[in-house]
């Protein structure tokens, strides 16, 4: 009559059902539950995850990508993972180019790529290895390193030998199964490991079957799930899965799917090249496809639109056949199509239910990881980059944090920091010459009201945020507009919010059926004569309002707590504890602080010629500017914050004995 | 200009504003701040906490204690200590008896009550030692283990010899400045200390002005405050102090107010009784106060009534002076005659701010401790004695807590645990005789409605509530009666809260400026039938309402996550982190269960004869009935678990055919 166990219904979603293994998990680390656990897909394994969609008939997308060729194609990428990360995908993919010294540190190489995917975009990721012409050590040495770097997947690959044949390698490996078995073996169960299967046969084994055979093997030697090579017929795929069944291989199989498109990289010579392609890859494009490419082989548009139409066409028929939990694609680099397929697909997350405020890093040591301070709200990846030795993250109280110390941040060009705008496009923004002080306040006013500046160009980004105003802080523009007209200069703010729905889809996040809250909070730099007429109008808003008030060389003034942080963005959600993400944390600003005055000089005065007039203007605002924040802690009124700068003109607007008392 | 640090705002009543003294001592002993620190009060040291108070002109006051004779007093103590705690004390003392065996594990020794206040009653306590007839060995074991019992303060006296003259003793103490020094050497700045003054002149002094220079001694070798012997009269104090200052006496100086009573032990003969104190203390009583007394000598009623004057407007004149920071009451056990002068002096706080919605324990080691499982709210010792020996409390979450293992729970007969009511009352208020299910009903219906049952007894408690039903639950009272009045016996309870002023008399805690949130709380024992029911209709309560369902064999169903607690109770404040300080915690439920199941037996069943039919229906529902608990998690809506037992009970009256759907 009773049941030992009855639904968790505090899981609402369907991918979100099987908080059993989930738990059971967690309940081997620990005997108790120590962290949030917001959502499994936070804390499980690759292939759980995989496994819990399969059993829930949750659909998903995977997204394979290239290292790129320079450091700026680095920063594009970077960009592309984060907007293409915000459509859902369950991995991405980074394959290994043997000849790009993929192993190593250059910020271009497939090892940092990957790693960047998962610590600063927070994406789950597979890190292709190949084996061919390399040593046990070195692959070893390249299997510690991306352990080491937060990695926990890899496709392993045999590889196409460099510019000539195949040659077997003495204290190297000959198959993909020698590097799965390896990897099992040095590294236990420590990977997920993914391999390739070739649906129309690979183009050197001697028979389909032989191939099927070989997949097998590699299964066997303790693969998790296969990635199939493109094709363009869904029955191709289909039947390559039912063989694959027929001789007992078990695990997830996603189709490999590509969008024809010319305009990519592997396309450069356009239509031809796709021939040359198939013609390497054994694969046969269908000759249907081919009659209807041949007419618009010299409209890139045209051929983008067929092939997106030919994909979608593909993908509902593999999705419709039961046979396919997951879409893997191969993007090229390129976004458009991928995300437009998807698109019709109803695959692509629009509105991607956020587990907490900020994105969370996909590294395992950080999966605890639930509150930060709202300083980095803009610049998350500088935030990850300088808590990156950290042992402990904190969770559930920031006080817990055992590693306080923030890493220096002396590269100002770390490739992930660096602005993606060129500094030509910085100058149009920002200002070719700058003539007095008031001629920022203009680059501030601009970025909040996204108007075109006197030059005709819009102000996209600023020092301290490289993406426009957050949707969030758009609630916020009529008042942010108006004070950064007279020089209080904002780089950072919330509005109050006073229990939303964790689904509102400006403000929610975590799970479905809770309630967030948020306490006003306003950051900006401003001058000295301002910060004094503050300080007197502060007064009246005790203790409503917590204050810092700091200058470059560190004078803090403030009437918070010397060590206790003050909890500004908070959750209550069903079945759990409280969750607080975000908090102003007096310890932490004081390296923020540096960071924030740094960002005048390194990203805004070194645009300018040493002595110039512009460079001393921004030069002189760092030298005597304040970065004041202030918390309006009353959140169930309406924010104080804007009154207090209100108060604060009309003292300066008043005679001088007015403002002695 | 700028100051380096402005005035701790955040920090709202006087008594609070020092932060900065406290956060100083903070940041010694760590580099962050890890614990909530909701006030000062609960982690400084008793003399930092005075001199917080003097700085900031808040006058506090004391309570001194004497140990009971037998058990039952002892229950009666702790529950003073309870009553008079309320008050807000800033300590209170317990004297020592070297007759009584004070440093013994008897539940009436000097040193279990203190330990006792300490622990379970959350007041900050002064433990008297005397020296005389002890060595220094027994000094030392008296204060190792003082200080394991979480004693942080030490009132060091010489003692009276035991019916006989004093005799220097080899290996012991002559003096309390031997005392002293002995405390100072041997646990160096570890216990605060507080001597004896005597307005008047020590008794054995040779004169006044030596036994000042021994005060001045004792205080030299290392005491921190000073509590005078009694006295009559505003003037003898105040020139006590003066002539303590004047040789250089600058700790503080506590004024020993005793409000003239007979009817405590000490005046078991009444007025004649008194002449004999007065003459043993060397003591004068003013010629002013006899003349008062002698008329109304044998009206008790009377002499406290002008005891209680008498105290007042000496103690007005003593606080008017400004030489007095607190006022130190004897209050010989008894509450009466102090709780009313207090009151008409304003100091007795009769709603005291509570830091958290459960009262505090004071012992060092919890100092941190701010979540608590929701089920032990109405039996915080037990609580307190079940976790005594976790080496870690959980701050800021629960999950946490590295010590989840309760201690057994076995001893029901624990002093502090015993209900402060006799076999025959309890017989009176839960039955004589009990006839069947329904007359248990009964009991708990007459409880939560104070209605006097058909005996015309009250039913001021239950096994789970040694209380009357508490403000909060008062609330709900009318739902309560309804749903006990049908067999859903509660035993825990809370409504939902969204957003009340941490200052709402009935709901609010914690410091000033804040919000206080709750989620419905409803637990409750009730049938197998009952629960089969319940069942059915909490399906469509999801995932709105969690629960757990548990017999006495531990079969839990629920549709909570296995680990993951639930908090139901939590504050925003001004420049804090959140604080949650209770949840519903699925492990320590399993706990709370065997001691909820076993107060039917323990408390009740074993009121009645073996075999006997009352206590064979309390051994049915023992055996029988569920223990149930319910949160609604949609904390801004009304609660809608009054609605789930209504749809149960519509569900049980109807016909059996729509109950299978």
């Amino acid at each position: 009559m009773v049941n030992q166990r009855a639904d968790i219904g505090w899981q609402s979603s369907k991918s979100d059902s099987s908080g059993v293994s989930n738990s059971g998990e967690s309940s081997k680390e620990s005997s108790r539950c120590s962290t949030p656990v917001l959502d499994a897909d936070r804390t499980d394994r690759l292939r759980d995850k995989m496994k819990r969609r399969i059993e829930s008939g949750d659909r998903w997308f995977s997204l394979e990508f290239f290292p790129p060729r320079t450091a700026p194609g680095a920063v594009n990428l970077i960009s592309r993972f984060d907007r293409m990360g915000s459509g859902g995908p369950l991995f991405i993919d980074v394959t290994w180019h043997p000849a790009g010294d993929p192993g190593s540190d250059k910020e271009t190489s497939s090892m940092m790529i990957a790693s960047t995917a998962v610590n600063y975009c927070g994406l789950e990721s597979v890190l292709h290895l190949t084996c061919c012409n390399q040593t046990k050590e070195k692959i070893t040495a390249h299997l510690n390193k991306a352990k080491r770097l937060g990695l926990k997947n890899i496709m392993a690959l045999r590889g196409d030998p460099i510019g000539k044949d195949w040659v077997e390698e003495d204290g190297g490996f000959n198959y993909a199964t020698d590097l799965v078995k390896h990897i099992r073996c040095e590294f236990d169960d420590y990977f997920d490991i993914c391999v390739a299967g070739y649906p129309t046969g690979h183009p050197e084994a001697e028979s389909y079957e032989d191939d099927l055979r070989h997949l097998k093997e590699k299964v066997d030697a303790g693969a998790h799930f296969i990635i199939t090579q493109l094709f363009f017929r869904a029955e191709t795929f289909l039947k390559f899965v039912k063989d694959c069944r027929a001789i007992g291989i078990t695990c997830p199989i996603l189709p490999g799917i590509f969008p024809i498109q010319f305009e990519s990289p592997l396309f450069a010579q356009g239509y031809h090249s796709l021939r040359q392609l198939v013609k390497l890859s054994k694969l046969e494009v269908p000759e249907e496809i081919m009659q209807v490419i041949e007419p618009i082989k010299d409209n890139d548009a045209a051929i983008r639109n067929y092939g997106i139409q030919q994909a979608v066409e593909m993908c509902k028929v593999l999705l419709a056949s039961g046979e396919v939990p997951g879409l893997h694609f191969y993007t090229l680099n390129r976004e458009v199509a991928t995300m437009e397929v998807l698109r019709q697909l109803g695959l692509w997350a629009e509105d991607p239910r956020r587990p907490l405020p900020w994105a969370v890093s996909a590294h395992p040591k950080r999966k605890v990881e639930d509150v930060r301070p709202i300083f980095w709200a803009s610049r998350p990846k500088s935030y990850i980059y300088r808590t990156q030795d950290w042992d402990d993250f904190p969770n559930g109280r920031w006080g817990n944090s055992s590693s306080p110390a923030f890493g220096e941040l002396t590269d100002y060009y770390l490739f992930y920091l660096k602005s993606k705008s060129p500094k030509e496009a910085l100058l149009q923004m920002w200002g070719e010459e700058l003539m007095n002080e008031e001629s920022v306040y203009e680059v501030f006013t601009n970025y909040i009201t996204s108007q075109t500046n006197r030059n005709g160009h819009k102000v996209m980004c600023l020092p301290w945020n490289d993406d426009p105003l957050a949707p969030e802080t758009n609630l916020l523009k009529d008042e942010l507009e108006k004070v950064n007209r007279r020089g209080v200069l904002t780089i950072n703010s919330q509005p109050n919010i006073n229990g939303k729905p964790s689904s509102d889809p400006i403000v929610g996040w975590g799970p479905a059926g809770g309630y967030v809250f948020q306490k006003a909070y306003l950051e900006f730099f401003t001058s000295s004569e301002n910060v004094t007429a503050l300080l007197q109008v502060l007064k009246k808003y005790e203790p409503r309002v917590n204050y810092h008030i700091v200058n470059v060389q560190g004078r803090n003034t403030t009437n918070a707590h010397d060590m206790q942080p003050n909890a500004v963005t908070w959750g209550i959600f069903p079945g759990r504890e409280i969750i607080q993400p975000t908090v102003v944390d007096p310890v932490s600003f004081m390296y923020w602080k540096d960071e924030a005055f740094a960002l005048w000089i390194e990203q805004w005065a070194k645009l300018y010629e040493d002595e110039s007039p512009s460079r001393m203007i921004i030069q002189y605002i760092h030298d005597n500017y304040f970065l004041v924040n202030l918390v309006d802690n009353d959140f169930p009124l309406d924010s104080c914050l804007w009154q207090v700068i209100e108060d604060m003109f009309t003292l300066l607007d008043s005679p001088p004995e007015t403002q002695k008392d």
